[in-house]
């Protein structure tokens, strides 16, 4: 048989985004989350779909859903695209589960065009990118990259269940585990949606990620006096609250001219502020802020952080309270898209007649554990408003088929290039 | 019988601060709420002291502990003294209680001398100047100047009781309230920890109080919009949160500029920034603040509201939210003390040796009230590093003893000057 040119079926991408964001609980949409019967019944769907794509269907010992077609070249390394199919309570529909669908969608292009690939094409759908009951992110492409470990697997959620039982429930094999670990991909493909409100307002429909942030979040705590809000004069006052509210200034003027810096991504919030006792009527006693850090350089991640050391101190002294303590919760390293990757995904977009930029991604995703595997590439589409994470996320059906035609050319193109 | 000197037993008015104090939850030292049994108890135990002073005793319409001796000149307005013996939970033993148990030791050191008032003399246990569970402050005192109208009484707490009924089980008679109001005060005299450092600070037992500061409590909102802290770029953010801060550091900055005025007494307060949703990785789409503003004048209070209004604004453009309110949450005038009264506590104090400083109380009294019906002198006296509202508050016997000596004297001064 003569194969023809693999095209990618709009309308079937969006019935599938439609019938999984069906699969929800009813009383909070969309809630499909990791461990739960909604998300059993999702990845009974999406093997379905796999199954239907001339894909061979396993679920590997981290949890992750895989389907493989085999290429034409006897133990070539598998191209392997994917994302993630669960969501966070009251999330979206398209976090994670486009990139599902969409690797799916060009699986199947590919099948019903007669066309066969060189290298296997793998289609993956992560275990728990969300950070789920466990609280832990990322579950199945840390198994993938050999990082999830014992201690991991002995964590217990609020409803006593341990993460090792919890993975058996679902098809992997905690025992197993090493058995994940992966060193036969020639490359990994994740389309997602930005998250975020450049392409939108760029309107351009086709971001290629440079890299994936790395993450730091500290915590500071400053600790005073609490007085009485009526008489303690104001020369004499240890009030924790201001010193917490000139640290949350400084590190939004900090953070505007470090993401002025044009070649590097940079962003730093201070997302919570708590203020002890909390009464009208009293000068906070206690002040703790926790600030996210980001950028695509860990070396302005490490530059922000002495400075936000300095600024601490001095927003202490000038409210005359004492910094207890500066910690770090949790310290994530960037992940760098690999070069020829992103070059084949442009060139791609450009022969299809779409505008591409290069973005980078703020947001952590799978790709950042795949990235220490083997090399790795993202295609961001745009969503309304920059939204996720709320049932308001969206993108539209042409925005979707756009993504996966120019993954289903990048494919198609890697296939070509990654011939030994 | 000739009349002796009166003079302070320190001892006895020491062991009655430490008596009432044991009357308290043992769980929650040291607690004694109005409407409780425990309070209850305690005023069985006033009303006993105040009989062994030879006053005789009775609860007024708003629920008001009175101990009463008649003076020499028939139809003379009385000479009142008086604090309250309640306490918020976990307080302490001075504030209130203080000023209850001088008062009882001043009308009993002029029994046991002899002495006989030209005036009749008063000894008043303010009913819940705390907030007690209905939220409502001095209640008592309220009463006694005809401002506890029918929707305080109608106020219902936590546990479903009404205020009429509570007013009730401790003596009061809601339906007569009106007989509670006072025009037959000649002075009214109240002792009172200080509740702030300034006395202990310059070693000086006494504070003549000038004038009781007005309160003003201001509610601002911002709002913003919610986004992820990872992929919403710095300059597109509409970051609530930054906004609260912004205005936290101008209300401390302004005020500083405002207590810098020597003459009047100014201070101002966050006390609660609320910042939503609250998430380390989420850009704060609401902030809420709530700022008390205090001063002995009036004119102080409204300038400041003016300026807060045009900062608040402002603090809203750099961060590009929108204000969406404004609003008073409550608003108390400052009260004065009459002028010929304050020259009486501080001769008083100079006659005995004693050093006195004019100073402004930054905190509400029951004095604050009474003002309104009478002319009013306040007696501060040290405690340990300002504390109020906490089992560490702490003045010593002698501090006591030393404000007690002073009231006893300033009573007895007035005695003779308001003679008609």
């Amino acid at each position: 048989m003569m194969a023809s040119v693999p095209k990618i079926n709009v309308d079937r991408l969006w019935s599938d985004i439609i019938s999984l964001g069906e699969i929800t609980d009813p009383a909070l949409p969309y809630t499909r989350r990791s461990f739960s019967p909604l998300f059993d019944e999702g990845r009974a769907m999406l093997s379905r779909r796999m199954a239907e794509a001339g894909l061979t269907v396993r679920v590997d010992a981290a949890g992750n859903l895989i389907g493989r077609r085999d290429g034409r070249l006897e133990n070539a390394p598998a191209i392997a695209m994917g994302s993630h199919s669960d969501t966070v309570p009251a999330g979206g529909r398209f976090d994670g589960i486009a990139g599902v669908v969409a690797a799916i969608e060009v699986a199947c292009a590919i099948a019903e065009s007669g066309h066969q690939t060189s290298h296997p094409i793998e289609v993956i759908d992560f275990l728990a990118e969300e950070p789920s009951t466990f609280g832990l992110s990322c579950i199945g492409s840390r198994g993938m990259a050999s990082q999830l470990d014992g201690a991991m697997l002995a964590m217990i959620d609020g409803e006593g269940r341990v993460l090792a039982d919890a993975l058996r429930a679902v098809g992997g094999e905690p025992d197993s585990i090493a058995t994940a670990g992966r060193n036969d991909l020639a490359a990994f493909l994740e389309l997602h949606i930005e998250q975020g409100p450049v392409l939108e307002n760029k309107n351009i429909p086709i971001g290629v990620v440079s890299s994936i942030v790395g993450i730091r979040r500290i915590e500071i705590e400053f600790e005073g006096m609490p007085a009485h809000a009526g008489t303690a004069p104001m020369n004499l006052r240890q009030d924790a609250g201001y010193a917490g509210a000139l640290t949350n200034v400084a590190v939004r003027q900090h953070a505007e001219a470090f993401s002025a810096r044009e070649d590097r991504y940079f962003v730093a919030t201070t997302g919570i502020m708590l203020l002890h006792p909390g009464g009208s009527n009293v000068v906070p006693g206690r002040c703790k802020l926790v600030i996210d850090v980001r950028s695509s350089d860990a070396a302005l991640i490490e530059e922000f952080t002495e400075i936000l050391d300095r600024e601490s101190l001095f927003s202490a002294d000038l409210a005359k309270v004492r910094r207890i303590s500066m910690k770090l919760l949790s310290d994530g390293v960037p992940a760098h898209c690999d070069q020829r990757i992103r070059s084949c995904i442009r060139d791609s977009a450009v022969s299809l007649g779409c505008p591409a930029l290069d973005i980078a991604s703020g947001a952590g995703h799978d790709a950042a554990f795949i990235a220490t595997i083997c090399p790795v590439g993202m295609i961001f589409i745009p969503c309304l408003r920059g939204m996720s994470h709320t049932p308001d996320e969206y993108s539209t059906a042409d925005e979707l088929g756009t993504g996966a035609a120019v993954m289903l050319e990048a494919v198609l193109r890697l296939d070509a290039m990654l011939i030994p």
